[in-house]
C-alpha cells in the first residue's frame, strides 16, 4: 500500500516518521510531481496537479477540520474525501471559545487594561441569564463547544442546517429558524463549514439582528464574515466586540484594520491546531478500516460541501 | 424578628430592599452604633463594636465566602457564624480559573501580545498531559473548579486537609501527602480558607516543589502567598507566571512590584463576586430554616477557622 503525503506549510519528516510507525507495512513518502502510484493521500492545500496525477486514489485524508480548500479542486472521481474528526481539536475549540466568552463576559480584558494603567477598578457584574450564547454549526466541534459553554451555566442556543437535539441547547434549524436564533443570541460563535450557503453569513443584515451589545467569535473561516460589516456594527455600538481567529487572507494582511481595532481581538489561526500524533493515529485507523472493506466516519458529502 | 445589616464598602439600600421583599415580616435596618436588638446579622468586615453590642444574635451571615476577617473578632458566644455557599460564586470561580489556565496553557496572552506588535506568530502546541492542574482546597468552590478543569481534559489533582474523593480528581490529603501533591502539579490553584495552618503556604519551599515552568493562580487570600518568594521563583525561571486576584493589602498598594511584573497578571479581587440577589435568597432561606428550628448548611467551625 502506498501513501502520498502532500501538505503545504507542514514539515514532512515528523509526519512520515509517525506514519511509518503507525503503518509499518505501508510505503509513505512526500509527493513529488510525477509520482502517481498512491492508494491513499494525506493532504493540506494540495495543488491541482497532485489530484490530476493520482488515478488510483481510494481515499484522501485532509489533516484539518475544514475541507473548503479541497472543494475548489477536481478530485479523482472514485476517491473518498475524509475529514479529521476531533483528533484533539474539539477540546481546543472548547477552550478557545470559552476563553474568549469568559474574557468578554467577565470583562477581564478591561480589568487587565485598567491594571496596565495602574488602576484598581470596579465593574458591576453582568447577568449570566442576559448573555445567551448562540452557536452556528453543531458538528463534532460545535457540539463540544456547546457542552463547554453549558458547563458555565450560560443559556446556550444552537443553529444547524438540519434539525438536531442536544442536551441543554435550545436548537434551531434551517433558514426558517435563523432569524429567531439570531434575535435570541448575544454572543455569536461561528463553527460552520464554509459552503456557498454559509459564505458571508455574518453580514450587516444578520449581525444587526443580534441582541444589543452582541459579541462575535469566529473560529470557522474568514469568508464567513463580511469584514467591513463587522467594523461598521462595532463602530455604531450595536456590537460590543469580536474575537477572530480566522481571516479571508492568512496571515492577516499588514494594513488590515482588524490588527488595531480596539474592539477586536485577533489570534493567528490557533483556535484548534492539528495535533500530529492524534491525527496520524486517526488516519492510520481509518486506512486499516478501509483496507478491511468497512465504512469509515467523516466521509465528506461533496454535494453538500462538508 | 430583627436583622442588622453591617457591611463595609457596600451600598446598603439595594440589600435592604431585597431583604424586605424576601422576608416581609422581618425588620431590617443598617446598623448604627447603639443598636443592639438584632436576632440576625448580615455582615462584611464589621467592627468589633458591632459584635460587642449584639447580645441576642442567633446567627451571623457573612456575605463573602471567606470568614478569615471575622475570625479576628470576639463574636457573641451563642451566635452561629454562617458562610455563603456558592450563591453564584462557584461558577464565577470556575470561569476565572479556567480563563487563567487556558490563557496560560494556550499562550493566548503571548499571541495577543504578538498581534499588538503586528506579528502573526506560531508557537508549538503544549501537551495537555504534561500540564497537571493541582487545586488546594476542595470545598464547594474547589470542587466546582476541579470539575471545570476536568471538562477540558487536563489531569486534575486536589489537596485538602481531610481526605476527599472526587470523580476525575487524584486526591491528596493532609501534611503527609502535600509534598507528593506539589511535585505532581504544574499549575497550582489556591482555593483554601485562610487559617493559621494555610497562611503563607505558597512560600519558596513549597512553590519550588512544583514541576518546572509552574504557574500559580491565587483566588483565595493574599496572605496565602509570600509575595517576594513568588517574584524570586519567577525571576529564576522556575515558575513561568502567575494570575493573582487577591493581595495582602487591597487595593494593591501603588508601589507593589506585582503591578508591573511581566509574568504576573493582576485583577482587582473580581474572581467571584457576591451576587446580591442570589445571596439574599440564600440568607433569607437560612433564616427561615433556623426560625423553624432546623439546622442549616455552612455553619463555620470556629476551632477549625472555616
Amino acid at each position: 500500500m502506498r501513501i502520498a503525503f502532500c501538505c503545504s506549510h507542514t514539515k514532512a519528516a515528523p509526519w512520515l516518521d509517525g506514519f511509518h510507525r503507525a503503518l509499518p507495512h505501508a510505503s509513505i513518502a512526500e509527493w513529488m510531481p510525477g509520482d502517481s502510484q498512491a492508494d491513499y493521500a494525506v493532504v493540506w492545500s494540495p495543488p491541482q496537479q497532485f489530484m490530476d496525477e493520482q488515478p488510483g486514489l481510494k481515499a484522501i485524508f485532509n489533516i484539518g477540520a475544514g475541507v473548503d480548500a479541497l472543494m475548489k479542486l477536481r478530485l479523482p472521481p472514485q476517491a473518498r474525501l475524509v475529514r479529521i474528526e476531533d483528533g484533539g481539536m474539539a477540546v481546543q475549540m472548547a477552550e478557545y471559545v470559552c476563553h474568549a466568552l469568559i474574557r468578554h463576559f467577565r470583562e477581564l480584558d478591561c480589568y487587565e487594561d485598567d491594571v496596565r494603567h495602574g488602576a484598581w477598578s470596579y465593574r458591576k457584574p453582568r447577568r449570566r441569564d442576559e448573555c445567551p450564547v448562540g452557536i452556528m454549526g453543531l458538528g463534532v466541534l460545535g457540539e463540544r463547544v456547546a457542552q463547554a459553554v453549558n458547563h458555565f451555566d450560560f443559556p446556550v442556543l444552537g443553529w444547524s442546517r438540519t434539525p438536531k437535539e442536544l442536551p441543554g441547547v435550545r436548537c434551531f434549524a434551517g433558514e426558517a429558524q435563523f432569524d429567531a436564533f439570531l434575535r435570541a443570541t448575544r454572543v455569536l460563535v461561528c463553527l460552520l463549514p464554509l459552503t456557498p450557503e454559509t459564505r458571508e453569513i455574518m453580514n450587516a443584515a444578520n449581525l444587526s439582528r443580534l441582541l444589543p451589545g452582541g459579541y462575535v467569535i469566529n473560529v470557522a473561516r474568514g469568508a464567513h464574515l463580511v469584514d467591513e460589516d463587522l467594523i461598521a456594527l462595532l463602530d455604531s455600538g450595536h456590537l460590543a466586540g469580536a474575537t477572530l481567529d480566522v481571516f479571508r487572507t492568512e496571515p492577516l494582511p499588514e494594513k488590515h484594520p482588524f490588527w488595531t481595532h480596539p474592539k477586536i481581538t485577533v489570534t493567528p489561526h490557533t483556535s484548534a491546531r492539528t495535533l500530529r500524533d492524534e491525527t496520524i493515529a486517526q488516519i492510520a485507523g481509518k486506512i486499516r478500516t478501509l483496507e478491511a472493506g468497512e465504512p469509515v466516519e467523516g466521509v465528506v458529502d461533496l454535494q453538500r460541501g462538508y
